[in-house]
């Protein structure tokens, strides 16, 4: 088949054109094999910025790029399976409870999570918190993970998406990020390299996620589904509030500390409702049961009955950590030094800035402001007053758990200002905002 | 001085924000220095098409384009200098006969130009068919022509803008050549390193030329002029027709020839009347005379004169080349062999598509489909009637000089297309469409 030249094709977009299939395979083979250069792919990521791909471009962009490496063969493996993706949060820990509970409701989830990078956390950074926890997993170990224990927890690897690695660091530093077409193929190429039965999203909404109004996150969710959709994958997305953190624990070990929490019945209320409105689509999706109510049952039941722990115990044995973190937080690292944040006066928490809490983390030493960044497991806040809440002057708002009296000061002045407190309660917007299927 | 991150000015420009002076010189010098790099320059150099430049923006932004390498230092030399630049067009040598005839008046002209590209022709290629004819001079040895004759032609320099250099091969690849401000900005950086008294900008408009409508055209005189201004050269700006070739020659050799036709008083009307309203342009730039009216009629008396023809010859003399060529067309190169396009009908030639024309002289080998291609310089088109004109059935409207029977089928096929023939006499606009200072 014979195209414009490269030029070409980013003027036709670039002028409002619309790419054939075959033209958005092209490109996208030719990122990733190298006719298409990154400064020809930095200006048609920007052109894209500014003109979209509609629904036939970009399912057909998306597809090339999960295309540009492996997909998950499930031949042999019986079952349907899942996957949940986060478009990223603070206090964001859902997907350590969520995995386990689905996969003991008999669906199988091959998860594949990220690292966390600026104000928001990574599912693989928490669970490395885990002593000797192993999440650079191949293809095919995930594929026995979920054969034998109906789920594994790893990262990307080099073999899946290549494509989408190079355009999103390309992205990461040209300014063309923020692009809804851009950012569904990112995010769909590597799920629709899963091959799953069902995708849910957890789109957040909010002063601590990506997208800061509900009609953003609304464009994206539907761009989400439809595209996956397209393309064979049936998905539902969430739309969840994140304008304070999810739970009480934000950082590392302390979020797997939760985590566990919420498997043993006794999670924070908001991180518990979460992970049952996911768990109950996922198994919708999955086939194991016909309703929504059913389903969210099933999967509270797999709480109760302790099979959701007992299933992360295992998850974590396989995969080289210490199970015995669970019946003893004290195995898990924690720094040495704690300090509080309190409120500077009587009223109402009226809101807490999800992004500051999650920069204060950073500041910590728990996130990375570069990709390239270590982390520090160890570290991390404990809210202990959530919006609605009536505080006293005084109280203690944030414990802080850190290692560097410099890196303290840096995160309380981030904690400090994330704190609105006024004289009335507060009208709460709830924490499942809409359903888009 | 510190800035933002350099996608976070990538994202500035994105979003419509404006630029700093500061912040536009910190980009520029980024691209010449390598701190910018060429990924993130592209997805600039898109934002800036979408986007814009407003005029602080620009001038800040090509000031940096212009001192990002040398400017002329006319230390020592007495009086005032002008120079020309065109938009580029088809058939168009006026350069040829203008720098001498200014030079002939007392005004300095250090002349820049360019090569052919597409189906444009460039004044160096010309130029360089005069044989031994050496059009690469270094800035010193152009400063000591205009000193000792008045006038040098030669090409861009490596150190002349190079950060021009590398944004504009960059733009040629990403589809950001359509930009007015990053047009502008590459055509004044360059302009404005010669450190001249006044330019003229011949802005060519129609079918030939790079801008298609005299609105589009008129956008880009304005900010030239403007641009110009406000960097401290007085620039002014003639519109002019690019929808047919200008004379008779579209070629190498043969410009030549009827460029000096021309300076011997018997050039072809329209290239004689666009060669005196820019020479009257600049000797009132460069303070010659008062007038146009006047300026125009010492311009056309340094052809009466002969004095401007000497001129040029002894540039041609001073530049390595044969001067032998003025009195002798015999010693410039010429291919061996002839054919004629012919007119279709009887009737009235409504018009003559120029590019098809340029197109034509390229397929014969006389320009170029690449940068890299060489050039044929005794190949060529005569345009033997001209639109406006009376045809006959049969009666040649072209003169084809060509070297080898595929090329010349391919030009043949150009030149049929780009002829119209109908009934009556068409009403044609003027050469000299506006004039803008």
């Amino acid at each position: 088949m014979s195209f414009p030249s490269i030029p070409e094709l980013i003027k036709k977009k670039r002028d409002g054109g619309r790419y054939t299939a075959a033209e958005a395979e092209h490109l996208v083979i030719g990122v990733a094999r190298g006719y298409v250069t990154p400064y020809q792919a930095a200006a048609l990521c920007m052109a894209i910025f500014f003109r979209g791909l509609d629904d036939e471009e970009l399912a057909a962009w998306t597809a090339a790029m999960r295309d540009s490496g492996k997909t998950l063969d499930w031949t042999g493996v019986p079952g349907k399976r899942v996957d949940k993706h986060s478009t990223g949060g603070v206090g964001d820990k859902i997907s350590l409870p969520l995995a386990p509970i689905v996969a003991a409701c008999g669906v199988g989830v091959p998860m594949l999570s990220g690292r966390g990078l600026g104000h928001t956390g990574g599912t693989l950074d928490k669970l490395e918190s885990i002593p000797g926890f192993r999440t650079q997993l191949s293809l095919d170990e995930m594929i026995a993970g979920v054969r034998d224990l109906g789920m594994a927890m790893g990262g990307q690897t080099a073999d899946l998406a290549p494509a989408d690695k190079l355009l999103y660091a390309l992205r990461d530093v040209t300014g063309t990020v923020e692009s809804i077409p851009l950012i569904t193929s990112s995010i769909l190429a590597k799920k629709t390299a899963e091959k799953l039965d069902g995708l849910v999203m957890d789109v957040k909404v909010g002063a601590g996620a990506f997208m800061k109004s509900l009609e953003d996150a609304r464009v994206l969710a539907k761009r989400l589904v439809a595209t996956a959709g397209r393309m064979g994958t049936p998905t539902v997305a969430l739309l969840t509030r994140m304008d304070w953190p999810l739970g009480a624990a934000c950082g590392n070990a302390n979020e797997v500390a939760e985590s566990i929490d919420v498997l043993e019945g006794r999670g924070p209320q908001d991180v518990v409702e979460l992970t049952l409105a996911l768990a109950a689509e996922m198994l919708l999706l999955g086939g194991a049961e016909r309703d929504l109510a059913g389903a969210r049952a099933r999967a509270a039941r797999a709480i109760q009955s302790g099979e959701a722990l007992e299933r992360f115990c295992k998850l974590i044995e396989r995969q080289g950590g210490d199970p015995r973190v669970v019946g003893n937080r004290a195995l898990l690292p924690v720094a040495p030094r704690t300090a509080v944040v309190a409120a500077e006066r009587d009223g109402f928490l009226q809101g807490m800035h999800a992004e500051k809490v999650g920069l204060a983390v950073v500041a910590l030493g728990g996130g990375r402001a570069r990709a390239e960044d270590d982390i520090d497991p160890g570290v991390g806040v404990m809210v202990r007053r959530k919006p609605g809440d009536a505080v006293r002057r005084g109280e203690p708002i944030f414990e802080v758990t850190y290692r560097e009296t410099g890196r303290l000061e840096v995160a309380k002045r981030h904690l400090e200002t994330s704190l609105q407190i006024g004289d009335s309660a507060p009208a709460l917007p709830p924490l499942l905002l809409e359903r888009i299927a």
